[in-house]
């Protein structure tokens, strides 16, 4: 299967392409006064053999503001995105599709590891060895794979190598947020991909503004770069690759991408799909639902080498607030995944019905980053003048920075609108501005009736008069309570 | 009392308004790099029908290297500054009189609870209901009312929503600073109020620079915004505040400031004052004098919801530092008020009398943001080349930055100098260069001798001669010493 | 000896003044964008009495993108190196020599107390009280005072002050690099001093970019600063000063630096030898090789003021990785040196043997400062798009930062290439790309099979051929194994 490779349309929009070419000023200060926010699609897609990626443009201003760069990829059947590091934290939210993906901890040991052949106690999942006598292969040792399903959120450590692997039928579709503004990132904030196989160049490049720093050695413009990209071992010589995995100049070639064909890109398709060993039982219960993976455990022995690096907080996991008329969220963070700890991030997914709101709240101490998965919501955005900066539909695929302490509301115009927000703290909060156990339900009645000039009667409405606490139900399904 | 309200004078000095013309140019650099430092006086005051507000440009150069925005208030009885958030750390040094304030913790239960009728355990501390049958009045449930009283350092996280209210005859006046460079702080550096009441500007809009950013649809200029002001709510629309607080459109307008008097502001009068449920015996106890204040523990249960703060370290308290010839020194950190440690803040208050000296001494870890609650001295700061950056009197009134690293030294001009410093680190430390347990007096001898090129006599004396470890008392009233 | 002083030649090298001319422009955005790394040598040399120091320009681009500043300096026989304290933590790494070292933490006591005279259970260990009659010396209380020896890694947090003395006829060389880039430094990036004897002006001014910022009052170019240099006590008035000491006029004017000669600068000759107290088995101890330290013991009652400071990771110590026919690496970060965890801070020691190979591998979360010690290798950095940014010898006595995440690769070509790397993280890590436990080591075959278009052979080659973790002996020493 997947045999026959059609490079399919890409479906990226290109609505900003325009605008990516008027280019932040260097080092602008107010960077989050906004007299608008915008809501953004991506503006770039690089196809690759096996899916493709897209990019938002990580020069608009609400990604500077947020400090976060975004991007989407699709991996069709049998597709492998190949091992690369990012030099920030990055959270990656598996909204369709399952398959595998592996984290290589330097200094962790290789704990998988293959069984004598003809033991049948493990087995890798898909079939293997095509091509090749079985009894030729030896046996092989490495880390951790991981099983991912719909739903998942998945922590990638800053300088940590990724792969991701589709062996399912159903396209995997992928939203990955990268904190660029993290402590953890000491270079500027500009995201960087480092591929380590391929000569795709690295999927944010397009947009690096080309420093006008001149070159002390007084050659100004030598031809930039040539462009036409490479992962990490294109950059070495043949001597050092050579001497250092100790392989031949043909081996070399490939690892520095010299032999790929134009098409390959960052996703590969894997011929006859990927052989990878794991246990057998394991491969039923990461695909059935319910919160409580196998591998996850949070015992006091963990370390970073057997850290739990994903969580489901998918629609099938139990809700964190629910309301059967207006909807349900889900969050993870530290407390949850403590791998987020390190990375400083968490996130958030929500489904709201058709004409229910989610109150006006602000994030404490964190920017948010939504990106609608399915439907659209009328989302009302206010900054600290009272000014309203966002007041559209957010369509599905589009994305949203709400700034840190921005008040937010939105409403659901879809049966199910579906989003999830990335936030830029492990521990993100929100404070509600209405509904129960909200900033206005804690403010002693007196001060509620004198700051707003309200008569007592009308403070205790607006204290205690929405019962809900961050979902409400549609206005028609309930009648506007007067509490007597 | 207080019914008829004459908007008095307003006190502020518009001394440095020419100068906030020069806003800084964007992203500079060398921010910490000063010919000279200047004292600075608030250059802007926002009157309220209860009180004033008074700003320091945000955007001069010691403001911004230090990371801080200055402010002060004013509460004249009965005033209630409604309630705000801010975007970044925040503490309050309240100089004079006294009143309640609250803060909202999003996720906190409201843990005052108004009693049954009739009963007189608890009460509400005010005349009250005055206008209405105290019969029909139903039960509150609001967060915890705290006290305060002179001296006090209020913690205010950012945030969390905050409002103060004044129940006495005496104004009170209070000095805050906002720690705009605070990792907590995921904006740019501009610091600002979240109003969440009224229609007024928010106090720090004004030195907002325009921003030379395009918006990216065209639209250049588009009347900025209407800069009439207004707070959160006033950003939301109608239907949506309606729905989030299920109240009719009456009562939103209030709540988008819609209804207000021109001359509200940010700080209301409260007619008949406020009625606020707080434990009888607890009033006596927090207005009188003594550093333990009653809701002061800081167990191993605290949470954030029932976290300390507020301490006193005004003059009634017992000194860190003590001379009774130069005067006294309080200080507040982490290990004092825990949750400084989350504000990455603390605070001194010092006193010093006539001709009495603070030695030279630098912060070792913290920017200090010094301001002269009453009296004048003679300062001297020093920078990295040995360079006087400021030797002028500080007087009263007037705000100065002393950078982390620079060398201070003050002499008292008045009978008792007051001072309260805010420093940017939740432990704060000084080094003394001069007197007992100092720089120098740590120094072996040799090295005094070898690195001044004095005499092993003289050495010992530059080492041991001032007895004093902080203060040191007028000259006039001690002998220069000369150790055998 | 050392009556005779000779200012030497200075051996520093010019080779990029002509480019310090070209100041980088402020907040550059994209200040890790590379088109090429430079390796660097100092191109300025401050003579002193008693030895010199050699300065990096910290406005090289390199060193803006690790925020690191970085000098050099050499010590004379018996030459002192004055107090001075710097706004950012500071690692001191002594490549030759011996001697002492004192910190001044504040608050912490004299705990060096000078027996009665006539005890000899303890003894200063120079000839001493030359010129004096020892009977009229009296006692002496001071901090700790530290022993140093050849390979050393010193640590010295901000704000601390510090000297060091040279008490043997080899001179001193030591190579320090300020983290101007930390938290902890609240200034701006700029790298400062603040000297606390003499009057020579501070190592870094002369980068100093003049701010084009106009003095609130007008005086626009007001001569700038005398540019006559200073220590900190210099800019206070003598008034401060001798009411701040207690001592008089005479010896202020030493304290400010006015007494000195011409030519005495940072480091001063001590005539006749310092005279310190340390205990007297204590000499001997910490000069014989051996990586326990007498003084040297993180028990759990460890506080600031008996922190350990230094770590030897020189030649003579166990090494971390050791391979006899490759080399040797060293390195001390949080988890050995408690006090790093403050710093933010930590270094590796490095010697490599000719035509071994420090494998491909990258920083994971620090940025790296290299600086060759001894003898030359070949080295490669590549960048995230692939590109070669360096493709040089680094000669003993050039520096080379490497960025966070930036592939590296080093083959020597000395007999014994020595090297120090200081890392902006007090628990760096590294993640090899070749090698055992590698990257490549720890993929699953398949997965390296189809990144790499290679048959599982070839995979299996690339995985597993090198045997070797860090460091690959010469090629010629081995044979290209293949794997069966």
């Amino acid at each position: 299967m997947a045999k026959l490779l059609a490079l399919s349309v890409c479906f990226c929009f290109l609505v900003l392409g325009a605008s990516s070419v008027t280019f932040r000023q260097q080092g602008e200060e107010n960077e989050c006064q906004f007299q608008r926010l915008n809501a953004q699609r991506p503006d770039n897609c690089i196809e690759s053999e096996g899916g493709y990626i897209e990019t938002w443009n990580p020069n608009n201003q609400e990604f500077q503001c947020a400090g976060v760069a975004l991007s989407r990829f699709v991996l069709r059947r049998n597709a492998l995105r190949r091992p690369f590091y990012s030099n920030a934290p990055q959270e990656i939210f598996i909204y369709q599709g399952s398959g595998y993906f592996g984290l290589i901890f330097p200094g962790c040991p290789g704990t998988f590891e293959e069984p004598i052949q003809g033991s049948e106690q493990f087995q890798r999942p898909s079939r293997h060895f095509q091509g090749q006598d079985q009894s030729q292969r030896p046996l092989d040792t490495h880390q951790k794979v991981h099983g991912f399903r719909e739903g998942d959120l998945i922590a990638v450590p800053h300088g940590v190598a990724f792969w991701i692997y589709n062996d399912q039928d159903t396209d995997v579709v992928a939203i990955s947020v990268l904190h660029t503004n993290s402590l953890h990132n000491q270079l500027d904030q500009f995201p960087r991909r480092f591929n380590l196989a391929g000569k795709q160049e690295q999927e944010f490049l397009r947009y690096q503004q080309r420093s006008g720093r001149q070159s002390p050695k007084g050659e100004e413009q030598e031809q930039e770069q040539e462009n036409e990209g490479g992962n990490v071992f294109s950059g070495f010589s043949t001597e050092f690759l050579s001497h250092g995995f100790q392989v031949n100049e043909d081996i070399v070639r490939n690892l520095r991408g010299e032999n790929e064909r134009e098409d390959q890109g960052a996703i590969v398709t894997v011929k006859g799909g990927l052989s990878i060993l794991v246990p057998p039982e394991w491969r039923q219960s990461y695909q059935q639902p319910g919160r409580g993976d196998k591998d996850f455990n949070n015992g006091i022995e963990e370390t970073i080498c057997t850290a739990t690096v994903k969580m489901n907080i998918g629609k099938s996991t139990s809700a964190d607030i629910y309301n059967p008329q207006a909807g349900s969220v889900r969050t993870v963070n530290e407390l949850d995944l403590p791998i987020l700890n390190r990375l400083g991030l968490s996130a958030e997914y929500g489904s709201i019905h058709r004409d229910a709101m989610f109150v006006p709240h602000y994030n404490m101490n964190a920017n948010s980053m939504i990106y609608a998965l399915h439907g659209g919501a009328h989302v009302q955005v206010v900054d600290c003048n009272g000014n309203r900066v966002f007041d559209e539909e957010l369509q599905e695929g589009q994305s949203l920075v709400v700034p840190q302490n921005f008040a937010v509301a939105a409403k659901s115009q879809s049966e199910h609108f579906l989003y999830v927000a990335f936030k830029t703290n492990s521990r993100a909060s929100i404070s509600n501005l209405a509904g129960k156990n909200s900033y206005m339900w804690n403010l002693p009645e007196d001060v509620v009736a004198n700051s707003y000039g309200l008569q007592y009667e009308q403070a205790r409405q607006l204290k205690n008069n929405n019962p809900f606490t961050f979902l409400v139900p549609p206005q028609d399904s309930q009648m506007i309570r007067t509490v007597a």
